[in-house]
C-alpha cells in the first residue's frame, strides 16, 4: 500500500483546530496517510459482536474470523479498523502499521433492553497507546436516563486522551425510554442532539446516523419540520460543528449502487466520511474490496 | 480592546474577601480586567446546546457556529464566556487572551425529565488550567431527590478549586420532583434557598433566576409572602451573602428596553451583574453587540 | 478576650482518653483555651441555612449576614463556632483566633424527604486543617436506609481525623422512614440509640437533642419506661460512654429563663455542654450576648 | 497474668497452614500467648451496642460502660476482646498488652430491617495496625440481596490483611430476604452454606451461630436431613475446613450449667472455640468471671 | 509426574498470538508443561462450595476437604486446579509447583436469585501473582441486567493481568432474566453469544457450555435453526475466535463411558479442553483418578 505523507490540501483538516502534539499526529495519520488520505475518513467497525452477538454474522460466516475484516481493512485501504481490546489483541500482529487501529473502549450486549442503556468501558486509553491506535472509540448514550453515569464515565475517558494525546471518536447515540418517547433514536430531533452532544463533550469525530424524519411524537420544532434527507444531513453535520462526522450505513443494503449514493450523499452534505461495518463485510470479500474501492473513488472527489 | 488593569474601587469587591492568590488573581482578571472592568460581570453562557439542543438556535442559525458567541464575547465587550470543553477546545485558538474563559465542567440534556435531576463532569478544573480559563461553572441541582451525588461531586470539585487556584461560578439551580411540589423551580422560595445553598457550599459567584412571587404549594413563610419583584431579588442577593450574584436572562425576550430595564433592576438589586445567553445571542450579530454595549453602559453606572 | 491557657481542673476532661497529639491540643483549645475554659463546651452552630433554607431567618433578618454569628461567638465568648467551608471562608479573616472553629463537612437541603436520608460531605479535613479549624463536625444519620452510605463515608472521614489530629464532633440524628416507624427522631429510644451509635464509630464529641418519652410505636424496653426528663438525659449521656454530649437548643424559645433552665438541666445531667443556635442568633445581638453569658454563668458551676 | 509463651503442642494449630509471618505471629499470641493459650479461642465480643442499641445493656447496666468488659476480658482470661475503633480508642490505654483486640471492623444499627442487609466498614486494617490489633473482625451478610457489595468490600479488607499480616475473623451472617425465604438464618441450610462461604473467601477464623434443624422452607437436601445437634455442628465445622471455628452464644442464658453444657459441646463438635457476648457480660461481674474460668476448664480439655 | 517442557508441536496453539512474556511463559506452562501438555486443557474446577453451598458436596463428603481436589489434581495429571483464595492459601502449600493454580478471582452465592445477577471479586491478580498462579479465573455474567458492572470490574481486571502477564480464562455465563427470556441460559443462542462476548472482551481461555438447542422464545435466527450437538458445539467454538474453548462439565453424570464420549465430542468440535468438576471430584478417588487418565488419554488424540 501506497502511504501519501499530507493530502493534497496539507493537512486542511486540521488547520483550524488548536491541538496536542500527540492528537495532531495520529489524527494526520488517519486523514492524510492511510485511506483515502484526502482529509476524508473510511473507517471499518467491528464492535457488532459484542453489541448484538453471532447474529450479525449469520448471513456471510466467514466473518466471524476477524481476519476477513482485518484484510478488508488493507486490502479495501480504509483509513482505519475500529474494534474492541479482544480481537485487536488477536489479530493485530500481522496488520499492526497496515492500518490504523480506533481501539473501541466500551460496550455491551443487546440482550437486556436499552431503557437504561449503559456502555461501560472494559479497556482503557493506556490500552490503546499499548497496541499502537491512532484513536479510541467510545459509545455514549445520549438521553438515556442513566446518562449521568455516560457522561461521567466518558469524561474520564477524554481527559486521558487529552493527557496521551489520543484522538477521540464518539458514538453518539440516542437511546433509552425518553428517546423512544420523543420520536425514537433515528429521528433528526434525535441525531442533531447527539452531535451536538458530542460537540460540546469534546469529541474529534462522531459516528452519527443518517437522520430520519421526525414523527408526531418529537418535539418543536423538528416535529413540524418537512426537510429532505440532504437538508437533515446537512442539520446535523452543522450542529456537529468543527467535529468531524462520519455517517453509519446501518443494516446491510444489497445493492451496491444504493450504498455508494448513500455514500455520496453523505459527503455531499458536509461528512467527513463513512464507519460501515455490515454493509462492507457482509458482502463476499472480493465484492467488499470492490465496494471499497468505489467507495474511495468517491471520497477522492470531497478533499478536504 | 482596552484593558483597565484595576476598576476605579481599585478591587473593591475582592476587598473583603481572604483569597487564595491564585484565585484572587483570576477573580480580578474577571472583574477588573475584563468587560466592564468595574467589579461588575457580564457573563456570556452557552451550554444551551447541551442542556437543550439545537432547539435553541432555530431562532437563529447562525448562532450553532460557536464563532459567534465568541465573536460576541470580543466585540460586546464581556468580562467573560461560558462554555464546555468541548466549544473551547474547538474555538479557543483565536480568542485566547482576548476574552476571559469559564470553563463548565458538567451538563446533562434535557431528554429525560428532571424529577431525579443530576449534572455529571466531564471536564475537571485540571482542564480549566490547561485551557488558561479564569474560572469554572458547575450546575448544581439544589434540592434534587439525588442531591447526595450533586452535593458530594460538587465537593470534590471546590477542593480542586481551591487547590488550583480557580474561582468557582455555581450554577444554582433548583430542581427535582420535591421542588415542583414545592412550588416549582422559580419561586423565591427555590431561587432564596438556593442562593443560600451557593454560600453555604463556597461558591464564588452565583448564578441564580429572578425570582418569581410563590404560589400555594411553597412553604412557609414564603406563601404568604407579597413583596414586589425588586424586593425578591434584594432578598436572594443578600441570602446569597458574599457569593457574588449574576442573575440570568432565561428564554429570549425581543424588547430590547425590557431586557435592559431587567438588567437595571438585577444591578439596583445587588446583583454583580447578569449572564445573559440566549438574550445576547439569539440576536442578529450587531444587535447583539448593540445591546451588549448597552448593558455595558448599565453596568458603568454600578461599580463595586 | 482573656484566655486561660488551662481549665481549674488542669484539662481532666481528657485525662482518661489516650489521644494523638494533635487532637489532644485542639480539644484543650476547645475546652480549655476558650468559652468557659472550664472543661465545658458552649458552641454557637449556622448549618441551618443550608439544612432548612433562609426559612430559619426570618425572625431575625440580621442573622443572615454570617457576621452576626461571628460576633456573637466573639462577644458570647463560645467556644467554638460550627459552619461549613462556605461561611468559614468569606467570614473567617477577621476572627481567625478569636474564636475556634468546627469546620461542618457534610450536609444538605430539606426539600427531600427525609426517608432515606443521606448527608454528603462538601468538605475534607484537609480543608479545616487550611482554614485553622480545631475540630471538624460530621453528620450521621442514624438508622436511615441509606446508613451503609452514611457509615462508609463516615469512616473515611473519621480516619483522616486520625491522620490529621483533628477532634471529631457527630452531628448523631436518627433519621429516615424506619426511625419514623419505630417512635420518631426525637425519642428516648432513637436518641439513646444515636448516643451509643457516636461512641462505637469513636466520636470525640456529640451532639444529641433532649429525648422525648417513648410512644407506643418505640421498641421495648423503651416503651414502657416511664422516666422523667432529667433521667432520660443521664440515661444518653450514660449511653455516649466517653464521648463528651452536647445537647442542642431545638427551635426558637422566646422565654431566656426557660432556655437557662435547660442548660442547667442538661448540665446536671452530665453533658459536657451545649449547641445552641436558633436559640442564639434568633434573638437581638445584644439579648443573644446578654443570654450567651448567662449560660457561661451556669457552665462555670459545671467544670470538667 | 501469666502468660505462656506457647502452648503445650507447640502452635499444632497452626502447623498445616501457610501463613505470612505477621498473621502467624499474631495468631499464635490469640491461640497461645492469651486464653487458654491452648489453641483455642475465648473472645468476649462487644459491637451489641451498635447492631442492637443499648436496649441489650438493660439486663445489666453496669454493662454499658466498656470498662466492665475490658475488666472482664483481663480477669476473665479471655483470649482477646473483640470491639470497634470508638470502644478501642476510648478504652484500651489502661489495656493495651493485658489483652488481646481484635478490632470489629463494620456494623450497622438495626432500626432498617435485613433484607437487603449491608454492613459498611468504619474502621480499616491499619487502624487496627495503630491500636496495636492482634486481629480485625468482618461481617459479611451471607446471601443477602446486596452480596455483591458485601463481597467486594470484604475483598479489600482481606488484601489489606494480607498487607499487613493481620488475621481475619468473619463474622459469617446469613441475612436478608432470600435467607428468610430459605428457612432463615439460624438452619443448618444457611450456617452450613456461612462456613463455607468463610472457607471460600480466606477467613482465618470464622464465627458462626449453632445450626437449628431446617424447616419445610430449607432447600434439599437440608430439609430432609434429621441430624441431631451435634452432628449439624460437626457438619458445619467440617464445612469451614482449614477456617477456626468459634460458636457464637446468641440470646443470654440465665443457667450456667446450661450455658458450659453448650461450649463443651461445640469443643467436642470441633470447635475452636466460642464467642460469647451477652452471656458473659450481662451477668453480675463475679459471676462473669466465675463463668469465664469454668469455660477455660473446659478449653484447657481441648488442646489444638 | 513427569512433565514435557514443551508439547509434541512445539507450542503451536500459541503460535498465533501476540502475547506479552508472562502471559506466554505462563500459558505455556498450563498446556505443554503440565496435564496432557500438547496443548489441551484439563482444568480441575472448584468453586461450587461458593456458587452452589455445601449442598453439591453431599453424594461424597470426602471431597468438601479440600485436599481430595487437590490430590485428585495432582494424581488424575491435571493441566491446573482452579479454586478461589480462600482454598488456595489454606491448602496449596504441599502442592505448589505440582499442579498449577488458575485463581478464580469472583464468586458469589446462589441464594439470591439470579434475576440480576453480578459477581463480585474477593481477590485480586495481585493475589494470584502471590500465590504463584499461573492464571486468574474471572466470571462475566452475558447479558445480566447489571452487565455494566459486570463488564467494568472485568475490565479492570483484564487490565491488570495485561500489567503482570497473567492469563485470564473467562467463566463466560449467559445470566439474568432477559437471557431467561430469551429462551435460557443454556441454549446456543445465549452460549454462542457469551462465546462472541469472551472474545471481544479479551479473553485467553473461555469456559462454556455445551449448547442446547433453542425454544421458541430464543430470538431469530437461532429459533429456525436445527443443528445437532456436534454443529452446535462447532458453532460456539468458532465464535470464540481465537480464545481457547473449555468445555463444562455441568451436573454430575454417573456413567463414565457417558462423560468421556462427551469429551471425545467436545474435543472433536474444536475445543482446546474441558473443565470437569462435579464429574470428576463427585466420583471416589480411585475411580475420579481412573475417569481422569481416561480423559487424558482422550487428549493425547487432540495435540494442538
Amino acid at each position: 500500500m501506497k502511504r501519501k505523507s499530507q493530502g493534497r490540501n496539507g493537512g486542511s483538516a486540521l488547520s483550524s483546530l488548536s491541538l496536542a502534539h500527540g492528537k495532531r499526529a495520529r489524527l494526520h495519520r488517519l486523514l492524510y496517510g492511510h485511506g483515502p488520505a484526502n482529509g476524508t475518513l473510511m473507517v471499518l467497525p467491528l464492535d457488532q459482536g459484542l453489541e448484538h452477538g453471532p447474529t450479525d454474522f449469520f448471513p456471510n460466516p466467514a466473518a466471524l474470523d476477524t481476519e476477513f475484516q482485518f484484510r478488508l481493512a488493507v486490502e479495501g485501504r480504509f483509513s482505519a479498523i475500529a474494534l474492541g481490546v479482544g480481537l485487536a489483541e488477536k489479530h493485530m500482529r500481522d496488520y499492526a502499521g497496515r492500518v490504523p487501529l480506533v481501539l473501541k473502549l466500551n460496550g455491551k450486549t443487546n440482550i437486556p433492553d436499552d431503557a437504561e442503556a449503559v456502555s461501560p468501558a472494559f479497556a482503557s486509553v493506556e490500552d490503546a497507546v499499548r497496541l499502537g491506535a491512532d484513536a479510541v472509540g467510545y459509545t455514549v448514550y445520549v438521553g438515556s436516563p442513566r446518562q449521568d453515569v455516560e457522561i461521567r464515565e466518558y469524561g474520564v475517558v477524554r481527559q486521558e486522551c487529552e493527557r496521551l494525546g489520543m484522538p477521540l471518536v464518539v458514538w453518539a447515540y440516542p437511546r433509552g425510554r425518553d428517546v423512544e418517547a420523543k420520536g425514537g433514536r433515528g429521528t433528526l430531533f434525535a441525531q442533531d442532539y447527539a452531535a451536538r452532544v458530542a460537540e460540546e463533550l469534546g469529541a474529534d469525530v462522531v459516528k452519527l446516523h443518517e437522520p430520519a424524519e421526525d414523527p408526531g411524537a418529537s418535539p418543536e420544532p423538528y416535529r413540524s419540520l418537512r426537510e429532505g434527507v440532504a437538508a437533515r444531513l446537512r442539520r446535523v453535520v452543522r450542529s456537529a460543528g468543527r467535529v468531524m462526522v462520519l455517517f453509519s450505513g446501518g443494516a446491510k443494503q444489497d445493492d451496491d449502487a444504493a450504498v455508494l449514493r448513500k455514500v455520496r450523499l453523505y459527503m455531499e452534505c458536509g461528512a467527513t466520511g463513512v464507519m460501515f461495518g455490515r454493509n462492507m463485510w457482509l458482502r463476499d470479500f472480493e465484492a467488499a474490496v470492490s465496494l471499497a474501492r468505489r467507495v474511495h473513488a468517491i471520497m477522492h472527489r470531497f478533499p478536504r
